[in-house]
């Protein structure tokens, strides 16, 4: 096992689930087919990249999640994406959930199927086929196996990407757990975003989209490390309902409790995800509040923390306000550059340069420690009223230009 | 003079213009006030950033161009954007307008002024006062003086960036001449654009205004080199009738005759600024064929060349059609990505590496070669309709990071 999974504990392992991962051949050297089994058929939920361009297994996934059916496992390969393959890519999809269900003893319908890595390249099934039988041989409900399922979803991620979460509803202790993989890549052609929660709720088919949908809105829809949205993006949850609670089948506050693990869970993944980005130094947290709407406080969020001269800024540790504002200006949202105040935030001091809608001198020795720790926070008051929303991302350094220029060199 | 202008030669003169630039210490040496005049009164028009935080002088210029009166002249300052600095910062621009108008002898309301530079700085107008007296007192039709006036609104471009056309329009020889800086920026806190075209030609204002607003949305509007649109983006023109030719005043051959001029002098200027885009090492065109709208062809042209993650693979010249495929997938474009074909091309040779949806293999050899040039063309085909759009952009390289990341250090 890697060394970067050393002296990783799991408080929290959700009733009934299995993984495993191994190396089938497809990537050099590391585990490449990851596994995650549900004992007992679980409700299942997705949320997908919004690209045009979809891979196979996406299309898949969306399928196997709209037919409404429970769902047993989640096969993923990591080394190629299965994208942009044509009907081929899509009955290969297909063929690694029949794979997995012969093995499991269910239906192909109850296997959702994940990959990430090279774009346009076939799916090798002979190293799959024998990557999932083995991967289902060893499946176990111990970390170690746990974390080999991490590791067989990632690519070249440098940190791991987990989070864990634990409520009681209804007298019973729901435990929910999640992994994730982000756009930390050398060899394959693009980012994907891949994160999964498994948790032993019982809850209804229909709030459990919900509560996904939602969450993931706050969450990884605001986070940008390039702009690039993947082909490949999946965030799926399966609830097993094996913690025993009574199913939660309508909105109160049985159903908030969970929401709100499920949100504090992804909402930890995101930030992950926007630390690690590629090449990434620093992470930065953009909070918009006081905006006419949360729609606007969205697009002001997300509109500095993706803009490259911003980004480009906090690498060189600059506090560049009036890049921010910029942004601000072409996000199409709503607000009055004249109410507006920007101060940035750190461990290391804080500085706002900008003022209800007029420059404030700053001490340039103060902002360079500010901004020369690792998390940054940009928080910019609108004054305009009530909504607010945040956004992560990383910044741009020559790193990133290295991996994503030079790599077939 | 800068060695940058040596042996440049302009073969074409509109009637009636003259221009200057000075060093009037806003920069540490370089020129940094330039004036534009036409010796009788010209109808104006301009296009502007959308950004909603506009700068000060592209509010007068937006007031003068509505007013609907003829201009005198231009008069712009590099150095100071003079962005983000509220009330006092409109009325330096228009006190700025005053100073050239009472010199000119004109109405403060002919008079338009332009800023590039650093933002959130009041504008030192002692230095501008003097530097436009000197500018006034040394105006001229010469050629030393034109490069005088591009230098004057230059930042840290390396390129000179002119254009010219010369076309007959009932009878008489009607010429354009038209300038420009991009965004290569190093101390300014944003890139901005700035482009003028002086002509000669007698057109009507509203018709100046449908042909400038036409170009520019398959111009300027067609260019990304970072994804930030600036506070004070500007293209203006000036149209002085000193042609003599009938004056135009409705659409037909006569103006189609101009637009297509003026469409030519603002494509080669865009084409310029792509190429010297900050860091750029290669220029990147992209062609959309075959769309079902003119849209669908703009957003998938536009979405491609500013890809990071493109433009990243470009730099390494690498033939990574999977990310233009993606970016045309998040482009909010309809189109059918199994009937698409992608190509890359350039005087080095052609790939064709995504043939009806379908990848297609090839010599790596002659793609590293095609992909070394420094103009690379990409052409994507649709099949699905008769529309096409052409945009323009650059490769992201370390030397954007050195100059956005670390100009303060």
């Amino acid at each position: 096992m890697s060394a970067l999974f050393k002296g990783t504990k799991m408080p929290v392992s959700p009733e009934g689930f299995l993984s495993s991962g191994v190396h089938s051949g497809i990537k050099k050297q590391k585990k490449d087919i990851s596994l995650i089994l549900s004992t007992v058929p679980a409700e299942a939920a997705g949320c997908f990249t919004r690209n045009k361009v979809k891979a196979a297994p996406v299309v898949w996934c969306q399928e196997v999640c709209s037919a409404g059916g429970k769902v047993r496992a989640i096969v993923t390969n990591s080394g190629n994406a299965n994208a942009c393959t044509g009907q081929a890519g899509y009955e290969n999809a297909k063929k690694t959930a029949g794979l997995a269900a012969s093995l499991i003893g269910c239906d192909p319908s109850e296997v959702l199927v994940c990959s990430t890595g090279v774009i346009g390249v076939p799916l090798p099934m002979d190293k799959i086929e024998n990557g999932v039988k083995q991967a289902f041989s060893i499946l176990s409900d111990s970390e170690e196996m746990f974390l080999s399922a991490l590791e067989g979803i990632m690519t070249t991620d440098t940190t791991l990407k987990i989070a864990t979460s634990e409520t009681q509803i209804g007298g019973k202790n729901v435990k929910l757990r999640g992994m994730a993989k982000g756009s930390g890549m050398i060899h394959p052609n693009m980012g994907t975003l891949l994160a999964y929660v498994a948790t032993d709720c019982s809850i209804s088919k229909s709030l459990l989209q919900e509560a996904l949908t939602e969450s993931v809105d706050e969450t990884f829809n605001m986070v940008s490390v390039d702009g690039d949205t993947s082909t490949n993006d999946t965030c799926l949850v399966l609830a097993n309902g094996l913690a025993g609670n009574a199913v939660i089948e309508e909105r109160g506050p049985d159903y908030e409790n969970f929401k709100n693990s499920l949100f504090n869970v992804l909402k930890s993944l995101a930030i992950e995800i926007a630390r690690d980005g590629e090449g990434a130094g620093r992470l930065i947290e953009v909070k918009a509040v006081g905006a006419r709407s949360i729609e606007d406080a969205k697009k002001l969020a997300k509109s500095v923390v993706s803009s490259t001269l911003f980004k480009a800024a906090i690498f060189g540790a600059d506090a560049n306000w009036g890049r921010a504002l910029c942004a601000m200006g072409y996000s199409g949202a709503e607000f009055d550059p004249a109410k507006a105040s920007i101060a940035f935030e750190s461990d290391g001091g804080s500085i706002k340069p900008f003022q209800d809608g007029d420059p404030v001198a700053f001490d340039e020795g103060i902002a360079k420690k500010a901004l020369t720790e690792k998390e940054i926070r940009i928080l910019i008051s609108l004054n305009d009223g009530e909504f607010e929303a945040t956004a992560w991302g990383c910044d741009l350094t020559y790193e990133y230009i290295r991996i994503n220029g030079d790599y077939r060199s």
